[in-house]
Parts: C-alpha cells; sequence; structure tokens
C-alpha cells in the first residue's frame, strides 16, 4: 500500500462536505498502519484536531503508549509547527509529506505564519507573552524532580 | 484571582502522583475562568495531552467555537512549541507564563530542544522529513479551494 496515497485519500474523502480542513494522516509502523487522522477542528471545536495530532492520539491509543519510536507519520501536507512538534515529542521517526506549507498557505491556512513566528523572538511575536511568578513555579518543578514515583516520558 | 497561581496549583495537584508532567494551564475570558488543563500525557498515552492543549479543548467545548479571540492562557511553564502554535490557532491574545523552557529544560523535559528544532531547516532537523507526491496532493487543495460550503478557520 503506498501511504501517502492513503493519507491523501483521507484528506478528499473527509473534507468533501466542507467542514473538516483538507488534510489526512497516517502512521506507519514495522509496515503496518497503526493510526489514522483526518482534520476535525470545526466538526469537534478543538484548535488542535489537525490529521497530524488525531493520527498521533489514534495511534498511540492503538499501541498504549505516548511514544511512538521508529515509527513514520505520512501527511497530505507539511506538518504546522504543533503537529511537527507532537511528532517530536512522539519521538517519531520520518515524516513524509505531499503539499508544504506554502501550498497551504495559497488556500488560506496559517502554518507558515506559525512557522515564521516561531522563528522570532518571544518579544516580537504577534502573541503577547508575559513572565509571571517563576519562583513560585520553579518550587513545582523542584518537588516534582525530588518525586521517586515520577514517571518521564 | 490569581489565574497564574491557580495554574500553579493545577500543576502541583495533578503531579503529586508522578504520572503527570507538572504543568497547569487556564483559559480566562471577560474575567471568567472557560478552561482548565494539566499534563496527563502517560495517563492517557497520549502526547498531544499538554497542559495548555487540555486547557485549549477545554475552553474550545465551553464555548462551543475553535477560536478564542480575546483570551489569555495563563501556564505554569512557557508553553512548548507544539502548545505555542495551538495558541496561535486558537487566535489566544496573550499567554502569561511563571517558569520557562529553560526551567523546564533543567528537569528533563525537551521543550528547549523542540524550540531549537524549529530555528533550523528542515534538512538539518533530526526527525527526516520527506517531500512525495505532490501534486496529488494539491488536487485535494484546489478542490477545497472550489468548495463553496467550506468553512474557514
Amino acid at each position: 500500500m503506498n501511504y501517502i496515497t492513503r493519507a491523501i485519500e483521507l484528506a478528499a474523502t473527509h473534507s468533501r462536505s466542507g467542514i473538516n480542513g483538507p488534510f489526512g494522516a497516517v502512521i506507519v509502523k514495522n509496515n503496518s498502519v497503526i493510526g489514522e487522522g483526518w482534520n476535525r477542528v470545526v466538526e469537534l471545536n478543538d484548535p488542535s484536531a489537525h490529521a497530524e495530532i488525531n493520527a498521533i492520539r489514534n495511534a498511540c491509543q492503538h499501541i498504549k503508549s505516548p511514544i511512538l519510536t521508529d515509527s513514520v507519520l505520512y501527511t497530505s501536507c507539511e506538518p504546522c509547527p504543533m503537529c511537527l512538534s507532537a511528532a517530536f515529542w512522539a519521538r517519531i521517526d520520518t515524516i513524509v509529506y505531499a503539499c508544504d506549507r506554502i501550498d497551504a498557505d495559497k488556500i488560506g491556512f496559517d502554518d507558515n505564519n506559525i512557522y515564521q513566528e516561531l522563528q522570532i523572538g518571544n518579544i516580537e511575536k504577534k502573541i503577547k507573552l508575559i513572565q509571571q511568578q517563576q519562583e513560585e513555579g520553579r518550587v513545582v518543578f523542584t518537588n516534582w524532580e525530588n518525586n521517586k514515583n515520577k514517571i518521564m516520558y
């Protein structure tokens, strides 16, 4: 099976109604599909419900782990920074994509703008970032560091 | 109410068992809390279940929209690139945070490494990125562009 064709097919099928954005994704490990996803942002009122995040969540439920080492993410479009970062957190090995951030920009999606926002310093970003009560926050981190029952991921 | 104190309190309470990472978040709109979240990555086997993503999803369910214009995200730690990008997608206005990516790095979390991965080109990244079948992908985008029923977000 051609997995990138499958990702494109998911994008086509689930965006036909106009409710879900035109994005699909498949996760493959040891030559088997362990997860699939498509964009459901508007359908679910969830801005994180991109195809890749949904495929990652689906695969993780399937293998009962938040870690997808040795897996490949096939996606109909280059992941946005949210989904790319999720792939890093999941320890995905390789991403294969069809369209890219420029193609997405041309049909009105913000992927490329958000990539640019991540390239610049916090003070320059459009979203306002303010640091407060750092010392109080650090107390929780120190307690975590000393917690003998903690599970790292 | 001090919302950053509430975010830190969520981080402390929900990480005490050692199962959930030490992160908490609150979303405020028009002086009311519309969403709360805490890290549940290990508990739910979901690498996207960071405090901020969970708070955003919770707030969006509450107001029945994927868009959180004029909202403030209070978080016990500077959002990682996944959560920061989710805040951009949700059109959040301001982020207030206590600890930062350097504090998170010191207790073993990858936020700072992932920020660095996003600063460099795709070819240099640790995750392998391969583009394939772009023209086939673009057909879905063109169909979407011409779809009169499409809902943009």
